[in-house]
């Protein structure tokens, strides 16, 4: 595939432990950033729980809207990991033995521990690719632009540099913040009128208190580095004229 | 509305911020936890940019599919704040001033300090009903079941207490967590065995790696408390059975 300009994906967060709010998700901005520094843009982030139909439903949405789609949880050996099964169905594919995947998870247990438990990890859609985990064996697999990577925040991170070489991104997105001590009434005006001569940048406008600051960081996105100096320009020129203060954030 | 056993919800946060990484989303967790608190199972979460046809398409969406829908962010004063207005095409109704919302900011602001920035705040759909803000003045608001909140976390928080008489939940869902010093492929089968047992229990199985302890939560979901028991008993049975020693987490 060669380079587009615009690529992009979706998250799907597998998880009742997410919507039932015991666990804080941080998989979406670890994948989110990745995915940026790689020119894909996250398009949408959907967070199900862990029920076949739902995870079928929304899978066959966002595999057609979007160049890639990441799931994350639901690929481990007990009885709520229903990830592969319900990627098999959302394909059509067959749901089975994996068989490289069970000859690596052979070989990482010590002889007798590859229990029945175990052996549901190598369950897959039919010829699945594999996704290779450095941390803890069990890997995770794609069909077609569908990526499937585990729950655990440490094990998804430690699998990303294996995956990098199988995504074709854009042009990278880069981004420029300029961060002020104000509030964002006082340069919402001037903000939109920056926007509005950039209509194909992406400006954003985030209120921040931190460590006893109180302030507003202006986020600028764009493939293209002269557009995004240009919205700078612009924007340095209404703060200068406001006399508001830039701060380190 | 008299209580009923089941009350749902789905959650729409809406900004570039989280779909680029930069933004760590919090207020999940936070609705979530509350949600539950008062009997609302949140059944589905979407995190969609500052778009304003995506925005509505999502609402229109999630809106028919639950009792209850929370928005979070885009009701500041810039350009990319556009929940309001999106939220009065979804539902058809005129974009317009609230007369409330505009005396509460009037007299929130020193005179003089209630700019055209800040007026865009008072913007909403007609008929729309406030939701009070103690922290920092401008009001979230609802539509039907649709209840726009901020998407700053600490102005989110100050703004629950203030809504919780307007949204009428079902039984408290209950949880139960047993923590455990093993890995999830040793009690997989087991657990399988009381999940197929007690089909109307949520359990759900959480492989940890905190402080240097490695282990699994089993946590044990439902809104009767005797099933919580029952599962609870059979779990504790196979745990003596294995040996498997409990951790506190």
């Amino acid at each position: 595939m060669s380079k587009k300009t615009k690529v992009n994906a979706a998250i799907l967060i597998i998880g009742n432990e997410i919507l039932s709010g015991r666990t804080q998700d941080t998989n979406t901005s670890t994948l989110a950033t990745w995915l940026n520094s790689i020119g894909v843009k996250v398009n949408e982030v959907r967070v199900v729980p862990d029920t076949e139909k739902t995870i079928v439903d929304a899978l066959n949405v966002l595999r057609k809207e979007n160049n890639y789609v990441f799931t994350t949880g639901g690929i481990g050996p007990t009885h709520d990991d229903i990830t592969a099964e319900s990627v098999s169905k959302a394909f059509g594919l067959k749901y089975e033995i994996h068989k490289e995947a069970f000859k690596i998870l052979e070989s990482y247990y010590n002889p007798g521990e590859f229990n029945e438990g175990r052996q549901k990890m190598v369950w897959m859609p039919a010829n699945a690719e594999l996704i290779l985990n450095p941390t803890s064996g069990a890997p995770g697999f794609s069909v077609n632009n569908v990526f499937c990577l585990p729950g655990v925040p440490s094990i998804l991170k430690s699998m990303l540099g294996g995956l990098k070489n199988r995504i074709v991104g854009g042009e990278p997105i880069l981004s420029f913040t300029i961060s002020l001590k104000t509030v964002e009434s006082e340069i919402a005006d001037s903000l939109t009128i920056v926007q509005n001569k950039n209509k194909d940048v992406e400006i954003g406008s985030y209120p921040f208190f931190h460590a006893g600051k109180l302030g507003v960081s202006i986020v600028i996105r764009s493939e293209n580095q002269n557009k995004i100096n240009t919205c700078n320009s612009q924007i340095q020129e209404f703060i200068k004229e406001k006399k508001i203060e830039v701060v380190d954030r």
